[in-house]
Formats: structure tokens, C-alpha cells, sequence
């Protein structure tokens, strides 16, 4: 490692990174060391002024793209090179953890800051991002910031998506853009050199194997889909069984043969139906209507293609009653990452002398979409037990400082390498 | 049938009671020809003001109690004699219709009306009551106000009761008392003489049969619960199906096996399922908790009996990988009505020459809980197709007018009987 590069690494400071995610944590804190900070939330608005903020303080430049995508540029001296890039997302889950996503943008900040305390010079520019609605847990699909900005999907297909209170995408990001209306307007799609995004693993392997780094190879594929059971309201104590289109009955069916469908006795299938929405929603009332998602993933193209296929089918024959609507919601094919940039953080763990090991990742990123688009890597560090997506979910300060030195000097030798 | 009371029964009118039918269909009113008034709601508040001012331009006494049951009386001239009563309820389910509970209320006070226009003089006062929160749909359970008024139920236990949105009840009904301040204040529990109460069928009996008057023998017998699935919240892309707690995933096998357990081949049972609650409801994360209703019922004793005791080690059995929590939320033993109020409503039916046929009631009324306190009766009035608790519930204007003349026969003889 070059000699400025390492007195960069060396400038990256493990308190200001754990007092930075502390602080982030009290932005829609929930009990249990919890957070919900929905996207486009005002929580969501209230995280991006406070990183904003930090930015300002070493005079790096930010910019805003329509769909709220937030950028903090450090420039390089080659004024025609395309930026390294790096990044993660400020959003949580409803019942979320105070690291997932959020580590990725502090980390990059960090390697940013430490960066310009050295003073040192790079070819190309360093960015951070802080994507919009990573999680896609107020407005489904997740990855929508990277999707929209990476060409893969168009904003426009998401104004309209509404959460679980009927507000429109349209509206609320409405609201976020006019919160910071002094932000530069980016276009999308910008050329980007390389792309390398840190994050807590979110999963129990890295700790197993008593590794720092993970050296993430890949993502596994998913299918996502909204199903609908259309059915009639009807009064429970007088309308006979057989006389009934029961959608919550139906759910039920449908859900159960997902279930068989998805058995597997290696346990590498992930299957999950975590939202339910049901219509009128009363006891007395047979249900009309019901609404639930589905999320299957596989790391092998061949089985997440046949899976994603015979969801409707199964669910189609499973229904007795009543009419069903499947709709894909987002369908992502496993993803491989870039030799080069793989190569380039497992090089910054060694020369650090981090244990790391190289690892798929079982949760989609907004990696997954950059790839698409430019040479892509991530960075894993351990997560206490693997929960993530749980207000328990918890990480060693040691070990996001670790990363984010592993990001610095990854960061450095791919924004100087053809110097 | 005395000569006064057929001067009584030949002032019902149909064309006010239809017009007065269709003005309280607007307040609440939902696409389909639906309507949406929930119990204490801003809608229900509405449609008490339209039946007070009704009550106040015929002068009759308008009183409430602590629960919010509404009062409408027409004096007797043996001041020491308990009223004769009628009633239903004002509140709908959150996709219901034009006629559950509002025709009884309607029915009663054309009733009252026709009487008073008559100039017949009653030994017994006639009361009309609009029961408070016969539905449930908001605030579960149903039958709540006839429940605390003849002291089934303590006032007390229902207060903290939460809908949907987290409002208590407590809240709903300070704000619903204090939208009628000038009533006068009635106690619980006084001593009634005989209650019916009208409504229209909400099955397909009456329809099928030809007939215009049911005369109802009783009600079949329920249990209510609330099943609680405790698991643990997880990240979808990343927790092998082996390690996790899926609330949703336990409460789909849950209700599975309640459909086993509630199979019946003569399709007498009434199992339903119409209320799902998910946290954190998210696509992406694994559920922490489900909530969700069983209202399963069936006119034997023995049978509710031992299905309602089934439903706790039924559902425990059935959890794979969570806690639960089985609370029962309501318990009625099937009703049967008294004699002398059958007969009175078959006779007035007869007199009226209506085609009218003895049946059980599928639904639950409030006239359930008046039976433990005086001789309780109804009458049933046909409703298309049998279909209710839905937009599409239809009836006949003629119908109801129809039924509306038995109640104020079977009124009028109640109230002069022991002359």
C-alpha cells in the first residue's frame, strides 16, 4: 500500500464512526435499541440533513437525482475520470436495527473523511451515495434508488406504489426533495469506474468462522410478487361454507402450497411471506379481499428461475373459492461481482492483516443493480448472531472500524489505479 | 286485533320508512351502495343526531346510558309499569349495508310513530334503543352495549379496547357522549316487560321459502377468539427457514388446522377467520407477531361447546416454531326466545295475513342478551339472496314495511296484555 494510502487508512477513527451511527440510531429510535426510519419519511428527511451536515462540515460537494438518490463527492485531478463510488442507504425496516444500511453510508463518509484529513490526492473522484428505498419495506420493491438510477427500472413505474396508509411514492418523495431544496440536481446514470458498498453481513457467517472481513463474491437471485384473492364479504354467522368466496380462506391454501413448493431439505431456499394485507379486516366479516407478499431467493440461476415460474401456477391450483391476481413485483437473477474489485478488498484485508473470507451474500443490495453498470464489490463485516431486520440487531465497533479502513484503502487503490 | 291497534298498524308508512332507510344510507355511505358507520365513529355520531331529531318532532323522551345506548320513549298510563321495548343498532360493518341493525331501529320508531299518530293510549311505555356498537367490526366484540346494559358484561372490561388505529374506546365514546350533551342520563339494567327487535334475515331462508315474516325461535351459539403468534423478526434474504420464527408461517398452519377441526358435512358449523393483524408487515422481513380472530359457531350446545373448547390445544398443536396466545373474546351459549313473544309476533303476522315461517337466527343479535333479562323475540325480514355484512344487502320496501306492521301489532299487545 502506497504510503499516503496508509496514512489515510490509519486517520480512519473507530469513535467518530460509532458516535456517528449512535447519533443516527436516536432518528427514529423504537424500543429495544430499535429503529424505524421508513424511506421518505420524515425520519428518512431528518437522517439525510444530518449526513448533509457532515459533509458540509469538509466542504464536500452533494447532490440530489429525482428519486432522491443523495451523492457527497470528493473531486479527483483528472477532471474526465468517472468517480469510484461507494455507498449504502439510510432507510430501515419497520422494526430495524441501528446498523443495517446506514454502515454503508457512514463507513463511506469515514473513508471520505479520512481521505481528505491526509490531504491525499486522487486521479479519479470518490464518491459517497445514500440510496432511496433500499428496503422497501413502506414502498415495495426494495433497491428502488439503485434500480431507477442504474436504468434497470424507470421512476416512473413507482410514483403511484403506495404504503400501507395510502400515501403515494409520488407525494412522499415530493416531501424529501423540497426538505433540502439548496442540493445540486444529478442526472442518473453517470458513468461510475467502480462501485464498493460495506455493510454488515445480516447473516451468522462470518462470526461462525470468527472472520472480520467478508469478501463478498456475489448476491443470490429473487422473485418477488404481490398476490391478490379476490373473494365477498359475507356475514360469518349465517352464510353456509360452501356458499362462501372466503380470500382469507384461500390465502391460507395458497400460501400453505408455496410452503410445499418451496420445501427443501437443504435449507438454502429462502421463502417468506411477510405482508398481509385483508379486507373489510373484521371478525364478523367474511374477507373479500386479501393482499400478501411473496419473496423466494436462491443463489443458483436455474433453481430461482424454475421456483419463480411455478408460483403462480401453484398458486392458481391451490385456490378453491376465488378468483387470484399474481403479480411480479421484482425479479432479480443472481448476481456475480467483479474479479478486480473482489481482488482489491481482499488485498486491503490482507495488507491490514484482517482475517477475512470470501462469501455470498443472502440479502440483495443496491450493489446488485450497480453491477449492471460498473465493475462491483462489497465489504461484510460480522453482525452479532447473524439477526438483522430486528430491533436486536447489533455489531462490534472494532469491526465497522475495520471495514471501513478495508473500504479506505480499496477505495484508494481503485480511484489511483491508472495513475 | 283491538280496533285501535289496527288504526295503529294502518299508519305505518312504508314510503317514510323506505325515505328514512335511504337519508341514514348517505351518512357512511361507500361505492356499491354500500355503507361504512362504525360504532362511535364520526358517521354513528351522525346518524344519532337524524334518530334523536326524528324522536324530538313526535316530543318523545330521548335518554342514554354510560355505554351510549340510545333511548327513545313513548309514555304508558301506568306510570309503575315496565316498558315494552324495540331496537336494533345504527353502527355497520367497514364494507356493510343499508339495513343490518338501521332497519330495526327504523322499524321501531315507525312503530312508535304509527301509535302515537294514532292517538292509542298503552299501559306500558313503548321503548325504541339503538344499541351501541352491535358490530364489533371496530371494536371487537359484537353485542357490546346490549351486553353492559343487562349486565352480561362490565363496562369497565370493554373501555381500553383498541381499533385498528390504536384509538381506544374510552376515547370514541367520551367523544360520542359529549356530541349529545343536552340527553338525560339513563341507568343500566331497568326493568323491561318484553323486548322485539326487527331485522332483516341476513340468510337466504326466508327468500327461498316465499315467505315475508320470520319468526325467529332463537340464536345459534358462539365463541369469538384472539389467537396471538409470537415469533421473532428476521431478514428474509438471509435466515435459513431452519432457524427462524415465522409468525406468519405458524399462523397459516394455525388456521389450517382450525379449518380440519371445524369441518362439518351437513355445513352447519360457521368457522371464519376475517381478522389479520402482521408486524412488522414488511415483503422483506420475516413476521414478529400475527393477531388474528376465530368466530366459529353452530346452533347445538354441545357441538359449540366442544368445538370452543378445541380451538386452544387445536392451535397450540398446529405452531411449529412460536409461542401463541388463544383469549377468548366472546362466549354465547345458543337462545332460545320465549314463547309468548313467539307467539305474539306469529299471531300479528297471522292477523296481517303475511306468509311467515318459525326459524333460528344464523347472526347474533342484541336480542341474545335481552333474553337473559325479559321475554325476547324477533322478526326477520327477507334480504336479497341472503347476502349481508356486505355493499350489495338489499331488501324490499314492501318487506320492511311489512315487518315493521308485525312489530307494531306484537308491540301493542305486549304493552296493553295484563290490561
Amino acid at each position: 500500500m502506497r504510503e499516503a494510502h496508509q496514512d489515510a487508512v490509519a486517520r480512519v477513527s473507530e469513535e467518530r464512526l460509532w458516535r456517528r451511527h449512535m447519533e443516527m440510531a436516536r432518528i427514529g429510535a423504537i424500543p429495544g435499541n430499535g429503529v424505524n426510519r421508513a424511506a421518505l419519511s420524515q425520519e428518512d428527511i431528518a437522517a439525510r440533513k444530518v449526513l448533509i451536515g457532515w459533509a458540509r462540515d469538509r466542504n464536500f460537494e452533494v447532490g440530489v437525482d429525482a428519486i432522491g438518490n443523495l451523492f457527497v463527492r470528493r473531486p479527483g485531478h483528472d477532471a474526465a475520470a468517472a468517480p469510484v463510488m461507494t455507498g449504502s442507504h439510510l432507510d430501515s425496516q419497520p422494526r430495524g436495527g441501528r446498523f443495517d444500511g446506514v454502515y454503508g453510508v457512514l463507513a463511506g463518509l469515514e473513508a471520505l473523511q479520512a481521505i481528505d484529513e491526509a490531504g491525499v490526492k486522487t486521479r479519479r473522484p470518490i464518491e459517497l451515495v445514500a440510496w432511496t428505498n433500499e428496503e422497501g419495506g413502506r414502498f415495495p420493491p426494495c433497491t428502488m434508488g439503485s434500480a431507477v438510477y442504474t436504468g434497470a427500472r424507470k421512476l416512473e413505474d413507482f410514483l403511484d406504489v403506495k404504503d400501507n396508509e395510502g400515501v403515494a411514492l409520488r407525494n412522499a418523495l415530493a416531501q424529501t426533495l423540497a426538505a433540502t431544496p439548496e442540493l445540486a440536481q444529478r442526472p442518473m446514470k453517470t458513468p461510475v469506474a467502480a462501485y464498493i458498498e460495506a455493510h454488515i453481513e445480516q447473516g451468522p457467517l462470518l462470526e461462525n468462522a470468527g472472520k472480520t472481513i467478508g469478501v463478498v463474491t456475489g448476491i443470490q437471485g429473487l422473485r418477488w410478487f404481490s398476490i391478490e384473492v379476490f373473494g365477498k364479504t359475507d356475514h360469518a354467522g349465517t352464510t353456509p361454507l360452501a356458499l362462501r368466496q372466503d380470500a382469507l380462506r384461500d390465502a391460507v391454501y395458497v400460501i400453505h402450497a408455496l410452503h410445499e413448493l418451496t420445501r427443501d431439505a437443504t435449507d438454502t431456499v429462502r421463502f417468506t411471506v411477510g405482508r398481509m394485507l385483508v379486507t373489510p379486516n373484521s371478525t364478523n366479516s367474511v374477507a373479500s379481499h386479501v393482499l400478501f407478499s411473496v419473496d423466494v431467493r436462491h443463489p443458483d440461476p436455474v433453481t430461482i428461475d424454475r421456483l419463480g415460474k411455478a408460483v403462480e401456477p401453484t398458486a392458481r391450483k391451490a385456490a378453491k373459492q376465488c378468483t387470484i391476481k399474481v403479480t411480479p413485483t421484482l425479479r432479480d437473477d443472481p448476481c456475480v461481482f467483479d474479479p478486480g474489485v473482489i481482488s482489491a478488498v481482499e488485498r486491503a484485508s490482507n495488507e491490514l492483516e484482517l482475517r477475512s473470507m470470501r462469501l455470498p451474500s443472502g440479502a440483495s443490495h443496491d450493489a446488485m443493480y450497480m453491477a449492471r453498470i460498473c465493475p462491483t464489490g462489497m465489504i461484510f463485516v460480522p453482525c452479532e448472531k447473524g439477526v438483522s431486520h430486528n430491533e436486536a440487531e447489533n455489531a462490534k465497533s472494532a469491526d465497522l472500524a475495520a471495514g471501513a479502513r478495508v473500504l479506505t484503502a480499496a477505495l484508494l487503490e481503485l480511484a489511483n489505479k491508472d495513475e
